[in-house]
């Protein structure tokens, strides 16, 4: 367990290597945060949430510290405004690895000690491990967002996120699974978020999922049909959502307008020609639910993506590691749902509306923090993480 | 059918008949629309959707009425912001009068004519009338809101909505329901919005329901005990959505702060002392939300208040009549709805996302309208609407 | 000076006579008002400065009525907010002319008792007649923008402003003026504003003034020469908001585009062809700036506009009863101005920020109410009011 | 020439010098820019307006460098937003250091060759300096505002900007000046910028100057007394923005609240307490309107202003070297005035509407940069230049 955690914590450190100084405060947007910060804020879960009220003598960071790198949790104080996140180029970089180093002992003495094997401080643990991945992914996704938006498109890797993708054609079939009373959500040991629970009895009608994920040469024949500019392919929501904001293809798409001109995406690696095999990315719920009624299919409902996966793993292709793939679901409590008591119980708790569940992982996902039962959520308009879409009937 | 549907019409007149003229083109946001306004939509939904495509030489109107007059309908044209509804202050209330008139007669010749049993037109007119007696609804809640802001506090009618709730205290008791497979929304025969259905299967546990809706004197407490205060209770949308607005109470409860101090509120007769047995009305789901959490309650799904219904009918108090009763259940399509073809489609299909549903019906709904499967629904934070709030364990 | 008074107070009343009672609360944009509230804040001005102070026994409007129909006066105590004019339905018509009534019936006693003569009391009684005159030039630009904003176009009142301007193409002319040391403010007797003194010396070296208002055609050739896509002929501040809102043409110009286009115009008479000999009219101060460049020429400052109006007058062609005239001059106080004390020194002195000087009056203006000393004044990126230029080198 | 230039263009190297990397892409709000930025910027004016055009064979930058260090020329083409500047992480600090170099060449290379006495290259060359020098100022104001955003309030330099004024109280004294018709405005050699020309006569009454500039004592007093709380003492505009933002004390002051806890400010040397007898600095002009009246004076125009210099330089402290002074008078043209041609004439001339003009210098404008004739200009409403104010009557 400490030999894992501080291979991530490691691993969080190693991310930022490629990048110039400069880039460490980079916030392109009021959603996304800089790659500094998400340093420092997995450093404050640590601190604040196991390590001062666990590790005897340990003396927490400064106050400001925790105003400006607590990100939501209401119980732990004021926060510095998310939006403007950007501003911190203070603490710098080495204040925040020398922090990073303070709180990797801290954490090597604790899990040594004779107290490691409390409950609590093996479950914050973990916790604070797998809310580090998430945020690793996170930075990821957040450079994306911030270079994207720079004139000279700067690429973070050369041959990031190259290989999404096939470059033969693949013939998609629909996976058919009976209709019954089937049981979701994580049940048994090992770690889970507290969304993934309680398990529970779902009643579904008999469906069928496609067996691989929607590609950008399916999703350029939607564009070239129209499909953004039909409105009875859309919510009314996304439809305005869309008008409002001059969408016309998904977020990363490069080119000057009509379908065929669509021929590249700004990536990690840099600006690069679209693979029309690879699964299209970066697009938004009102988008993917737009092109499932464009192609007369829909989004599976999270529970149907879970079910499927119990029935046909091997048949279900790219379930994980390559998208996070957007359901039909609004990410709600499952039945019985009861947050932790205290900050802890904010994690995940506190956003059930307004949201929609996706299910898999990314290529962005750290190694092993995937599991079939992992519910991600995200506002529908929301389009910089690394989402796609499989279809359902 | 025509006889109902002339009385439905009449009623909407009726409605505008304690208004002064200048109330008739009052908007008191952007999500409420005038009362002239509401007669003129409802007369256009006929004008355009019944009488132009199916009475041979019925002249349709003007465009720029049809421009002014359409809500939503992507197919039906470009429509005036719906922001600014208030400015369009001509036609004049008498040249809607005579248009109302003409399309009445119109109505009249066309039911009774030889075309009158194709099923397209019984359809559309019974479409017309439900559309008609929901707009009914929606007059007297922008009403409200359009009088709320108003220094003076008109009175729409002396005596309106006196009777909500009893005066003497009531036991509240829970309904148990078994778990088990269930059949949900409208089978058979009898109008019924696009939304109730298809009928299908669901699975519930065990639950119950309680038989009364929360009364003004529960929730008074849950604001003396901080509930306004304590992000603990709340969403996280929710919380930043009150602390930005200001809310220390439902919407139109009157008074200066503390929650003693909150014994008025205002309603379409006036400002008036609260009941505080009556049930709690013109709260968002947010607050509805917050409050069942603070009971260590929450919010039946939608399923299971129909199903409740379903079961033990004559135990569920007030479930008609009183308030729209706030769901846990977001606004999402049931298995298998495939909205109409053409602009009719667009009357329910495409606002499923982002929104809770609500079951029941008000004080406000027109005697006729409401039925158990029923699925109004609005935004999470909307407040101006006839809800309430019944709990479920 | 009653007579005077009560002829102006009459005025207003028939002004509104063409209108449809829904007219009477159409406030088309934050800026300005609806008719309505004109009639009630004018009443207000009497009551609240002039009959309470000084009529023994005369009782002041209900302070709800306060609370409405204060404009800006923050001696005289909170008020409701601007852009939400148009919601205050109530009072209604009728109690407003009630009011109107009995504060006439009380200025009248007040004006024909024996303190009748107080300076005080003469001086407010003239300042209402004053204010009541400029509220119904607002009153009228106010509807002018309303009626704009609605689809129908409706007309105040057939042939209202068809005369503004002569049908056969008339010859412009430079008027020299000499430089020198010049006396420009209202001396002496008579009333005026605060803002038009003091009188003062002020140097201006030699300059023309043209003898003609801008006319449409002129304007034409500006819009044909690409005057709205040259960034060079605006102001920094003028070219970004032109760039937001869209400006192609002066406010209320018709037609779809290119320059040959703009045929038509909205007018109080409804649309209209556009007189080519007609003064251009509702422009921007940022518009009469961008054109007096584009011609190698220059807006007068307000005192070469007095001046010259001082030495040529009959030269000047419409100085007066057209279109009031954009000057290069901000607003601010002639040397040693100072505000009355209390509530009535907020009447012009606080606006001496971020505005613009217009001199003449317009076709809108009252008869009597203009004066060649008079500053109008309106942010330059207004457009509503009855403005146009004229030119100087 | 050369020497001088290349000396100013080391010095703006030199400014960042203290700082840390990540520092160098801080935006703190719209209005300003980061300090990489400001060292692009200024060698992108070399690169555009003086190498590019005389230069021959000078190859310049990127066109994507253009788009990112284009101010706001629209005659050099289209410009990366403004409020996004923070967002360009790329080119790095090297990039951009060794860009400075290659321009430093080049001028070098230009200066001595034979073209080098051309009048044109001679006066893009000083503009270009001048330029430099005012980005200089600008990097620290801007710095200083992005610092104050910080919970941490990062110092850019011990010590920095100590000395701003005396510890000893000091006696103001009124300066008079007789009225009559002086000459103001650059007039003869020497550099300036267009905006300060032509030298033109002006008619001033007799008035007095007050020798020291408002002191942070003096402005408490105002506080105390209420300043911040009387509309009768502010522009309305000026009210509005102050009650929308919350204003308390100038911009940089630090305590919770009432008049005695202001002791003390946030500087480029970090927070430190304030200084009584040193002039009150970082506040709006709508502050210093409301401070002059609230003392029963007023803000000098800014010809007054100029002529107190010329006749009575000796007499009046503080002129240059410590604090900008607003004035009174609106940023517009002088009589004559015409900007250069070309896209050097968007240099000063377009931004003359809804700002006001500051004389003299402050302790942040490079030595030898200052001029009895300067111009500055701001919104009424900016505070975080370093701007003060001295009283006229
Ligand atoms: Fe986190
Ligand atoms: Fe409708
Ligand atoms: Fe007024
Ligand atoms: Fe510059």
């Amino acid at each position: 367990m400490l030999n894992l955690l501080l291979a991530v914590r490691q691993r969080s450190e190693s991310l930022v290597a490629p990048l110039e100084p400069e880039d460490l405060c980079l916030q392109g947007m009021a959603d996304a945060s800089p790659p500094k910060w998400h340093l420092a804020h997995t450093t404050w879960f640590f601190d604040t949430f196991l390590l001062q009220p666990y590790l005897k003598g340990y003396e927490g960071c400064d106050p400001r510290w925790n105003y400006q790198f607590n990100s939501y949790y209401e119980a732990a104080g004021a926060r510095h405004p998310r939006p403007s996140r950007g501003v911190l180029t203070r603490p710098t970089i080495r204040e925040i690895f020398a922090w990073r180093q303070r709180v990797d002992a801290a954490l090597t003495q604790l899990l040594t000690s004779p107290d490691a094997d409390q409950e609590d401080i093996q479950q914050l643990a973990e916790l604070g491990l797998h809310h580090e991945q998430q945020h690793q992914e996170l930075l990821l996704m957040d450079l994306l967002d911030g270079f994207s938006r720079q004139p000279l498109e700067p690429a973070y890797k050369t041959g990031a996120d190259h290989h999404l993708g096939p470059l033969e054609p693949t013939q998609a079939r629909w996976i058919s699974c009976d209709g019954g009373l089937y049981e979701i959500g994580h049940a048994g040991a090992g770690f889970h978020f507290d969304n993934e629970g309680p398990s529970h009895r779902i009643w579904l009608e008999a469906f069928a999922l496609m067996d691989h994920l929607v590609c950008n040469d399916d999703f350029r024949c939607f564009i070239a049909d129209g499909g953004y500019q039909r409105p009875e392919l859309w919510m009314s929501e996304g439809w305005s959502v869309q008008q409002q904001l001059g969408w016309q293809a998904p977020r990363y798409w490069r080119g000057d307008g009509p379908a065929d001109q669509w021929q590249e995406e700004f990536t990690l690696g840099g600006r690069r020609r679209l693979n029309p095999q690879a699964p299209v990315r970066h697009l938004s719920w009102f988008e993917a639910d737009a092109y499932a009624r464009w192609c007369g299919a829909r989004l599976p409902s999270e529970a149907e993506w879970e079910v499927a996966l119990q029935q046909h793993q091997p048949l279900i292709h790219d379930a994980h590691g390559k998208l996070w793939q957007w359901t039909a679901s609004p990410y709600r409590p499952y039945p019985g749902f009861l947050p932790a008591p205290g900050a802890v119980g904010e994690y995940n708790g506190k956003f059930m509306s307004s949201q929609f569940v996706l299910r898999g992982s990314s290529w962005l996902t750290p190694e092993g923090h995937g599991r079939d039962t992992y519910r991600n959520f995200f506002a529908p308009a929301n389009r910089w993480m690394a989402a796609g879409l499989r279809l359902a009937r």
